[in-house]
């Protein structure tokens, strides 16, 4: 049943010129409907009101996945390294491409406000009735479950789980580099090939030869510059909070019984906490700016505002805080408030360190799995014990309070406003 | 009331690097709703369901229009050429920056179906009630219609016009360079800086210096292996004719007194002819997408069907014909029809030449402004007639017929088929 | 006796990313002094006067020729095409490693004065008494043999020698996208990844499947701008024309007893035409460089200023010709006489049709191997029968007739000289 | 006097695309003899026998330090900043183009073994009898002066010192980026453009806007990359020694009145301790490796072997070493002795911190000028103070103790041997 394709597929892709593909299965996993949906949402969710290049989607992403998974199992392969389990390879190469098939439009500000999580959809995906589930089917009866398995990181063989989900994955890999090339910044730039070679199946794990610790330095420095120069750039993160600021909206209108003059079956179950898998499906980044496009005609002026500030990119300013600006953020609020700017919807603080930023900390729970070193006595050591470079990344408190806020609204208005905080406010980078 | 901004601002583009910013007025179009509005609408259209990475919007491209332009003139300023009429700056950046704000999602195939223009609609962008136009204005009252003029190539003055719009203009110098980064393919890829070096005003033309002939042929090769590479790829083409299959039947459903279940306002004013500029602003492919989801559920199995052949990429397979084919097609025709498949929107043939492919062809009337060599003795000569290399491109006759159709239901039906044309259909590249 | 070395080695290359090493018998003949050797001898020669990035050496390339058909090789073990004779496969490898192990310094001037030819020497190299013979007879006595008869193209299996030698070769897939690298030129880039994805081994022949056919064009017109743009360009031409009047002048001082100040043994038995293999291995770039420095002291004013001119790149100036410029010329050659610059050594006229310019010209014979389209019917057709960019670019009869000498000498000179070509002429690119 | 071309010339480079020269003094520096030798002496040294593109040349450097500086002062220019004195531009050029004018072959071994110092060299050069100093001269009487003042750092201006000689000068920011190129590593990229335009030239300073710390933190950590992958690999460290023993050795023989069977004169008077000026711009590699390849003849049979293993790159094998293997090093002392290996030149422990790697160290005296980074509120902090990247980079204290020496003579002689170390010993990456 299982079998290989006549003649080996390609896909032209920017970042690793050619994504083979060898497998029948595959072949038919990336021609599902649920898999091509993901054409429909973004890979960086706001980041391209930042970065215009940054329009890549979740599909090229998850192609990138798989093949960076192909390529290191390839490499065990050709060196026939006996620790890797040969019987994986299907399992493994299945589980990077539909690792993210669960993500949903801009999943971070409707995960947030709805409480979802999108590995859990890809596992309903994965299992549920759909395409997927039937081309996985044709594996074997428990194939989806497996794959499902690997996805929820429960999988019995943490080498499947590690390549797929650590901190060194074929993931992130992936993601560093295309995020790089479609921002069109160098930070995420490092060797991928030289860092495939150090790779070695290793007891159940897969570990880095020593002598590629510096490769691997290298990847976790573009890890953290990409983190401070694209993923929290401070214009990305005003775009995050306006949607996080639409939801919530929607939400407490929904809540309320406001009759809302659009609406589309699927969100309407989303705020109904009623969301069944093909509402899921169809929620899409076209769905939601659609909505959200009509929604600037609603009769609840917040909503109406907010989903125009997102789609022209009218965003919020801001301003870096120093700690002791407290009093000066309770006399905007106040100022907000006298002059009809409701601050719940138009003013936030926001920490970057409260956001899912994986620095690298191998000591801390719940962390992924960390980045072994193995060297010639066969002895393996956590990197960042062998490495300076890495401590000092790992052990770095970064980020600033930054304040958000429609500062024209506030200039224009005559009151009188703490001076600190209006004149650092800029609209852009 | 004009103004440079107190600090220039740029973006960061993975193709020139950075686009520089430094008046107002531009920083001000770049952020009105209607130049927003591009990030909605893919630079590519049905491309990226052949080459995934082409995913870029016409915004990115619009920007790299106007960065090309702005280093041309910057160039022309530096040298202090005297043929360059240096009081034409901002218009031709504006121009740049503009001309291609008109464009609606997936425009081929719409301004096929309902007759209309892009160009037409950049131009009542530009004088209507909108943003753009309240900035232009601000220029000067005529300003506008300038620019107009400049979208339209009616503007009198030839080498304004020749930035934006000829055989080497700005516009093409972007996109090769954009679209080939965007895919990954490296066909577009030609040396832009020494082009850019090469070009001289002279006379109310833009010219080339001899010396850079070779550096013209080559992106008069890159041009020629772009179309057929990429932009008549026979999938990309597949994708199209069943937009154009959707539009149709939609039209027709309309004209027959149909009744949608999902209708959107906008294109509902576009099948009674009634697209006013309000609407056409609102069409975008976030909406396009929309409906054809919805339509996915129309009681009209042809329009149910199409749309999620579209949105789920399962496109008709393509065989490519000899001239002898006619009666095999005939009688594919009247097999699909026994077998309840409508050829009038289930079949196609196509050939390339039918299309835009604006060959470098420099004869010909209703052409764009030709490209002409600068020799020392200050002589102007159309290239073609200096490099053999161009003679050649230009006469090329390329392309062959395509027959489009959905080969696995006239395989899975058991009639009997035309076998010369089934044998060789296959999905994909 | 043969063995695989216990870990793969790699080489750092700027244009393949990574060399492999998985042989012992490649590892060590990289290691032999004749192929490091190759490191003291410029790949292009005289190029790096132009193109000052120009300065690698032929080291570089004979690792990447090697790679290159590593490549190609284990594409087609990995795909198991059958018509690929497996057990050639370690006889590819070296013939592509050692084809260039004959070069010497500067060897076209050196080859044409002194009536030599490269392939030859590297012939002698493989068979001679040197540590590379030693190192190949390893795999037994006969290889040697079969190594130089891949190198002089009478091994009797034709799709051994057309991997190294072709027109469609390891060697030149490797130069072009060298030399393109190092000079910084973007003509010489193709897409090699897609090439070696459409060879295959075909009875006897290396063939291109016909969907290649665009990616084989492209290379073909990256060939084609590389000869016109980088290995024909006039200032490098110049170099080499002074490289011959130096050995010229040498030889015929020489041949009349001439007492050079300075000498080294391996010239002087290229002199006396009695060059040992072990004189020859002896001659490379620093030796020569050296020598031309101590004769800039000889008395023979020609050859001292030959050679200053050479080293501290004083080269001739040029001018394109028209054909009726004969008398002119002529002018030019008397009052050079008259002036004391004899034009035996100081005048030259130059046509690069009169150059090894391997254009595609499938139908010459003495031609290396066409390359030949496979079918989806198995019919194999060369490829300028179905190519019209491929006939266009094999019909080109390009290159103009320049004349190169000293004008700067005739300049200052007060005697009346012909106008026509003195204006002209200039320094340098 | 002073002039401008007639037209902007320019050199292709693979770094920056085109180096651009518009000023006639510029021109004709780098057509002096004395600048064109630099073709004659490579980048890196050693280097290329680890990294086999490293092949380029201090000439293609140079051109490349003064198209940064040019860079740097046109954006100084183009935005009007008035703390850049204009009327030093030319100075500030000619002085990047000759600031390594000095170098000599293999500068670090020479420098070492006869106590010289390229920037002396590059001071007598400009001020002595030479082709630059005419030119130079036509500036102005003083104007030599002044640009040996710069290269040598007493010059009365820091702002034009720092442009060539800093933490963040034009120099280091050509050779990262150039060496990065020429190896294919790439570590060495950084954002070249975007350091580019936060540059500021401030009271005399030239400081980095402070949103550029985030690029300047990036190039940091190429730099130091660039140390540890590059400069300082163990395989080019190992060429290096013999180097150093070469010279060692031949200097020894010299001093005890040994005749060697060759010698050129610039070499002799190195060793007489009377180089004049005239005989080091003799000295350069072509001369260095001929007289190698001739010692291999010589009667000495240490400096004999030195020069066939320098030239044929039968280098010496590098163990790492702990602190505790003092004894072991005494052991494998006694025993090369034991067997007639002179450990005096076939044995050396190497600490990489003996070497200059100018890590970022902004406390420590005699040190160059600090990065700093100005802040909206005009104030100057060095960068260390605000960046923990920076400061874990400057705190780093890395690189191991090696121990050299030839391990296949001490395999193959049958005598007791320390196991520790050589178990350890291989030849290469």
């Amino acid at each position: 049943m299982l079998s290989l394709l006549k003649e080996e597929k390609v896909f032209k892709d920017p970042v690793h010129k050619y994504i083979y593909v060898q497998d029948q299965i595959i072949w038919d996993l990336i021609n599902t409907k649920e898999f091509q949906r993901l054409r429909r949402i973004r890979q960086l969710g706001t980041c391209f009101l930042t970065f215009h290049g940054a329009e890549h989607s979740r599909f090229s992403h998850s192609l990138g996945v798989y093949e960076v998974t192909r390529k290191i199992i390839s490499q065990f392969e050709r060196n026939q390294y006996e620790d890797w389990p040969r019987e994986e390879k299907l399992l493994s190469l299945c589980a990077a491409l539909l690792h993210d098939v669960g993500h949903g439009p801009f999943s971070h500000s409707i995960e947030r406000t709805f409480e979802m999580n999108h590995e859990e959809w890809s596992c309903r995906i994965v299992l549920g009735d759909t395409e997927i589930n039937r081309v996985l089917r044709r594996v074997s009866p428990d194939f989806p479950n497996h794959v499902a398995g690997v996805i929820a990181k429960t999988y019995g063989r943490e080498i499947v789980v590690s390549l797929v989900s650590s901190q060194l994955d074929a993931d992130r890999m992936d993601y560093l580099l295309r995020d790089a090339y479609y921002t069109g910044v160098n930070y995420g730039t490092f060797d991928l090939e030289r860092i495939l070679r150090v790779l070695r199946p290793y007891r159940g794990h897969i570990v880095v030869k020593e002598s590629g610790m510096h490769a691997v330095e290298d990847y976790l420095m573009s890890r953290y510059q990409m983190y401070w120069q694209v993923y929290f750039h401070p214009v990305t993160r005003s775009a995050e909070i306006i949607l996080n600021k639409i939801f919530a909206r929607a939400k407490k209108l929904h809540e309320d019984g406001y009759g809302f003059r659009f609406m589309m079956q699927p969100l309407f179950n989303l705020f109904e906490n009623q969301l069944r898998l093909q509402d899921y499906l169809l929620l899409d980044e076209a769905l939601m700016q659609t909505v959200m496009r009509q929604w600037t005609l609603e009769d609840d002026g917040i909503l109406a505002d907010l989903c125009r500030r997102f789609l022209d990119r009218d965003l919020f300013q801001y301003v870096t805080l120093d700690s002791a600006q407290t009093q000066g953020i309770e006399l905007l609020r106040q100022h907000m408030q006298s002059i009809g700017v409701d601050p719940a919807y138009y003013l936030e603080i926001d920490f970057p360190s409260d956001l899912s930023y994986d620095v690298y900390r191998p000591g801390e729970h719940d962390e992924k799995l960390p980045i072994l070193l193995l060297d010639q006595n066969h002895q393996l050591t956590e990197i960042s014990r062998k490495s300076e470079i890495v401590r000092s990344i790992s052990g770095i408190q970064m980020g600033s309070y930054h304040l958000y806020f429609p500062a024209e609204l506030v200039r224009d208005s005559g009151a009188p406003i703490p001076p600190d905080i209006l004149k650092q406010s800029g609209r852009n980078n």
